[in-house]
């Protein structure tokens, strides 16, 4: 049977029991009629993403839903590389970083330059493609005042420290970036970010971008700062690995780059907020005509996790009910021999307001699949069946082997 | 307690839901008065046998049964060898074979020698203990047109290529053995296997059975084809590192062969098929028999797997029945300190018409066993079970354990 997998994600959505909805979870007082209607029809379970008790990041979360590993996760710099649309190749250290103020001593005056917002990738461009020492620096702005620096070259290590010094004030010089380990390959890698730090400090001061700030009464975006550096793997994209098509609808970067790192084609619109307000129906349509030409589409709802940062209970139960009508739009397009599958990629309890590692509820349904006795979709629910507790692991083979693309072991 | 243990293996038993049953699976739609009677008095679960979503063979579903992991896997070779009684030992590589015709230009003609059935032992005789380059041959017919070829000696690899064409029409040379990592050992292995299909060549031409079936019309047996190439690891036999007393019963050389890879009795008699009609009162006494000097006693029936492969869930829902037939003669016979284990090596859901990674029923009985609330053996209900869900080595291990073969870890 030719089928196809839809895997819904609400960022987050695993929580605790709130006091103020009664002592349930935002998803056992939200109302949520389609996922209850999906949950009648399929198997259920609670997922440990990666382990019991370990809180993931959206990263490491949906790398492991797309079929990777944390022995594979690459850091941060290179997550956000792909974010920001860069192919990493194997051996390249990625950063993350920020366009920042410092004085004429080389002081922090300001991490983020002002919060400057305008004219970054004209800044950005002042500095890509640079060389040094036979190392190619690729410099990309991201949101606001942040930016994606790239090394690519031979003999490179990311066991280095942060240059961000976190708070002003600080003397660059007293940040620089060094050795982690004193090895060669990361004494070597300071040496080219210090050098591309001073460099780009060079290159800032004199752009026309800063000069006209300043005359505006702005700070200038004189500096570069660094931090989480990572260096990409060999990492075979989970599309070619399979011989799977995949795609993966988001509003965040951050999914959006795990997508393109795994191989999946990275679909987005400007309608799609990362909030409450997002675009449900055009989230719906778009993962829909992707199945056309794609095996597997992941499509993530960002808002829940949101509102467990925030920690508002109640607001998280109505970015519930949104999930649930996005849910909704795909029953009702009544895709043929499709099975929808419906997790988190980690729990934001409110009361926490931050990730943890509290299992998240996993529903399977569509051909194929045997139905348990659960009708509904929510963290004690979910914990009654049929799937029983598994691993993130364990759902994305799942779903792989429904189509048909998992290697049989032994004969 | 001086337990003994059954362990009852319904092969590729696991199934999804199939409409033509009305959205039952055979096992749910099956009547099994046995296996749910036993089920009421035991405790159940669902079990992956080595992974969610992760098919296996039946010789790697049967070895993680008895004990060993998917790194203890040798390959298809040598567990044929094993199926065929030979006794390999550690380096020995071992290839799976076929009796193939050639014309004078060594041109493929028929990759079965006509399906040669008659006097293949006589012709595996003639190239049995042949000695190349320092590496014994040892020579065995297998059934129909098949055998199984074994490389004893030093500096041998597994990391050759095939030489069987797949089809007809492949000049030999075309696809002579080489080695796939062009290290020393695989180029010697690969050099060996050339030289013994050409010293096969010559001599099963002049061979008399193959005058014979020439002058018959028929198509000589004048070359040999080789595939899946194994080397065999240094495995412990799970008999002698548990110091356990194994037997298994089967019809299929397979099973027997991985049994015998473990240090267990193999054992099987001419009415055992392998298929609906197998004689399941031999099996059943056979088994109990062996239970007299035995410790763990492992039963396959393989007619699930059968209609599995067939797509017919209906045929596959009375291979269940005959299955709980079988079950039924265990609990007439009353057995004394006996635990009795059912479950399945894998899924084989009739819509895939293959093996799936569809977790599999499991139930364990017996003194001493924790009784649950499930009173049905199928998919659904086990997976309500008092074992939640289980891997394969999490049986084998705790039916040891009951044996108290287990080592304790810590003190």
């Amino acid at each position: 049977m030719n089928r196809k997998v839809i895997l819904a994600v609400a960022d987050g959505v695993g929580d605790r029991p709130c006091e103020i909805l009664g002592g349930k979870t935002p998803l056992e007082y939200a109302s949520t009629p389609n996922l209850d209607k999906l949950a009648s029809v399929g198997t259920t379970g609670i997922m440990d993403v990666h382990g019991a008790g370990i809180p993931v990041g959206t990263d490491l979360g949906h790398m492991i839903l797309f079929g990777y590993g944390l022995e594979d996760y690459p850091g941060r710099g290179p997550i956000e590389a792909f974010g920001r649309e860069i192919e990493l190749q194997a051996g390249d250290v990625a950063f993350r970083s920020n366009f920042a103020t410092v004085n004429e001593n080389l002081c922090v005056v300001d991490r983020r330059a002002g919060r400057i917002r305008e004219n970054t990738n004209l800044l950005a461009q002042s500095l890509n493609n640079i060389e040094i020492d036979g190392i190619k620096v690729i410099f990309k702005e991201a949101t606001e005042h942040r930016a994606v620096l790239i090394l690519r070259g031979p003999g490179l290590s990311a066991n280095i420290t942060d240059t961000d010094p976190k708070v002003a004030g600080v003397d660059v010089n007293y940040k620089k970036c060094q050795s982690k380990d004193g090895k060669p390959d990361s004494i070597f890698t300071a040496e080219i970010v210090n050098k591309f730090l001073l460099k780009a400090n060079e290159i800032l001061s004199k752009h026309s971008v800063n000069e006209e700030r300043i005359s505006k009464g702005l700070l200038p975006a004189n500096f570069i700062l660094t931090r989480g550096a990572g260096i990409m793997p060999k990492l075979e994209k989970i599309s070619e690995k399979l011989n799977i098509k995949g795609a993966c609808v988001a509003a965040e970067g951050t999914v959006l780059g795990v997508a393109r790192l795994a191989g999946f084609t990275a679909l987005t619109a400007p309608t799609m907020t990362g909030n409450i307000d997002t675009d449900v129906n055009a989230k719906a349509q778009m993962a829909i005509d992707a199945l056309k030409d794609h095996d597997f589409v992941l499509v993530n709802l960002k808002a829940t996790d949101l509102f467990g940062h925030d920690g508002n209970p109640e607001k998280k139960a109505q970015a519930v009910e949104v999930f649930d009508k996005f849910i909704g739009l795909l029953l009702e397009a009544n895709l043929e021999n499709t099975i929808i599958a419906v997790t988190a990629d980690h729990s934001t309890p409110c009361e926490r307001m931050e990730h943890s590692g509290d299992p998240v509820p996993v529903l399977i349904a569509g051909p194929g699949i045997r139905q348990d006795r659960v009708t509904k979709f929510d963290e004690i629910s979910c914990s009654y069946g049929g799937l029983c507790r598994i691993k993130g692991k364990d759902l994305s083979n799942t779903l792989y082997d429904f189509l048909e693309k998992t290697k049989k072991q032994g004969n």
